[in-house]
């Protein structure tokens, strides 16, 4: 099999359709507060791979659903997500201007602007994921999304793995710290997209807890990528600067184990995250497709 | 009647059953990742008036709950309370050094973790909601109250007038765009304070309808208040340095109405949420004392 650098034809409808969701859930430009409503679009509507929902749709096709269910999970995810990066950028943070090939979000809005339309982001994030309801969702199992999605962003999730990041710059890390960072860092939101997926798709106890084992593994999957990309890749196909993780002197699988030990690791994550989706048959189809794409894409 | 410048007794009660809720909610000190506990930690644990608990007890209370319940959505919305804080006190938004008479979160902790420690406390807020479940609210009930959160701390919420707070800096506001900022920027809050603490006591629409109107007006009462204080104050009683928002050139009422006509609306406002409790005969003493409270408090 050629490397999987782009996804297939089903998840590029798929990114379609969440392009569609975010664009007609995010408040309006011509809405006051207008200037907020625009930051929070063009932090969420700038392109990006939108990883997070095409894993929402795909858990949920390995369940055989399909429906507007799945649509508010989908943007749920990639609302956090969006939000971490408008954070993550700050001047106080990682003070990035660039992000996407695009100018990052407080270089044109603001600092202030740029802080509050990530908090109004998170928000709206819990907001839409209680509307699912709306689309049939049991509301005992809406709870439980919600109370996923909250955990997956917190001191315990992504917000406490920034923490842990920020702590680790100029360190040396051993690779279980590094791999800790990682699993909240990226890992939990993205281990979160998938039972997000699978709850709304109604999925029993043996199913969540095979789809987390591959979910474990294609988010520290997709990291390992990203750190070997921040090695090997070109700015003008990653959209930010080459070699800056190394040049900030953040620790990386590559600056730990080196770089032919990294794809030995990234190879042996994928093969754990297909093993896991043995039970789904076919209808794995799209998970298997995203994490070869997690491990193998060229951005 | 003197003034009701701190709270009575049962208030008291109820403020000290905040403090230990949120005391046990928040994650250990000791626990990695040990520092953004701290910051969560001392951004809410350091005093601070408690009224939106209060308010969430006082409604359960009106409707002749006092149970645990009540103490999810209660620590839920001082936590969105201290996160905004924490996020209006940076250097980028109001840049404020002192707050409730200590440093301030990013004084302490720094930016970064100021800007995390924000974030995470805002995801917390959503997942302890979602934990109401076990303390017997039905689902569809606490899915009414995650979505009642979200929407009050959004665009169209909290994280909006505050967009709307930095736009007005520096313009003179009319009246009603004074107040339309006011009841985004602490009214969307408060107002789900009362709400969540209804929906959890069981509230029917009729109920939440006349508390919403409590709501409204002791939400704009104590933001009038606010900037009474802030003409009036002393610096060592209101924990902040008086005149700050006249010497930030903010819109405040006194500015606009003048102080005798700001006294006049705040009357107006305290009668039309006593008035609105008159359903509720003596259960509805606790919410009677808060809105005098958020009129006539002294800090």
């Amino acid at each position: 099999m050629s490397p999987k650098t782009e996804p297939g034809p089903a998840l590029q409808a798929l990114t379609a359709r969440a392009d569609r969701a975010l664009a007609a859930t995010l408040p309006a430009e011509d809405q006051p507060p207008a200037e907020l409503h625009r930051a929070m679009r063009y932090a969420v509507l700038g392109g990006g791979k939108r990883l997070r929902p095409l894993l929402v749709y795909a858990a949920g096709h390995a369940l055989g659903h399909d429906g507007p269910e799945l649509d508010a999970p989908a943007c749920a995810v990639e609302l956090i997500h969006a939000y971490s990066l408008v954070h993550d950028d700050l001047p106080a943070m990682d003070d990035d201007d660039l992000r996407r090939g695009r100018p990052t979000c407080h270089i044109v809005f603001g600092e202030a602007m740029a802080i509050l339309a990530g908090d109004a982001l998170q928000a709206l994030a819990f907001e839409i994921l209680a509307h699912d309801v709306h689309n049939g969702v049991d509301a005992a199992r809406c709870v439980e999304m919600l109370r996923t999605l909250g955990r997956a962003c917190g001191a315990e999730g992504m917000a406490g793995g920034q923490a842990l990041d920020l702590a680790a710059v100029g360190r040396r890390l051993a690779l279980d710290e590094l791999e800790r960072m990682h699993a909240c860092k990226t890992g939990a939101l993205i281990r979160a997209s998938v039972r997000l997926g699978a709850l709304a798709a109604g999925a029993g106890e043996e199913a969540l807890a095979a789809l987390d084992r591959y979910a474990a593994a294609v988010g520290l999957a997709f990291q390992v990528r990203d750190d070997i990309l921040d090695v090997e890749g070109e700015a003008a196909v990653i959209g930010k600067t080459a070699g800056k993780d190394a040049a900030a002197d953040k620790p990386t699988f590559p600056s730990i184990l080196g770089l032919d030990a990294s794809r030995e690791r990234l190879a042996a994550l994928t093969a754990e995250a297909l093993d896991a989706l043995a039970p789904f048959g076919a209808r794995g189809g799209l998970l298997r497709e995203l994490a070869r794409y997690a491990a193998e894409r060229a951005r």
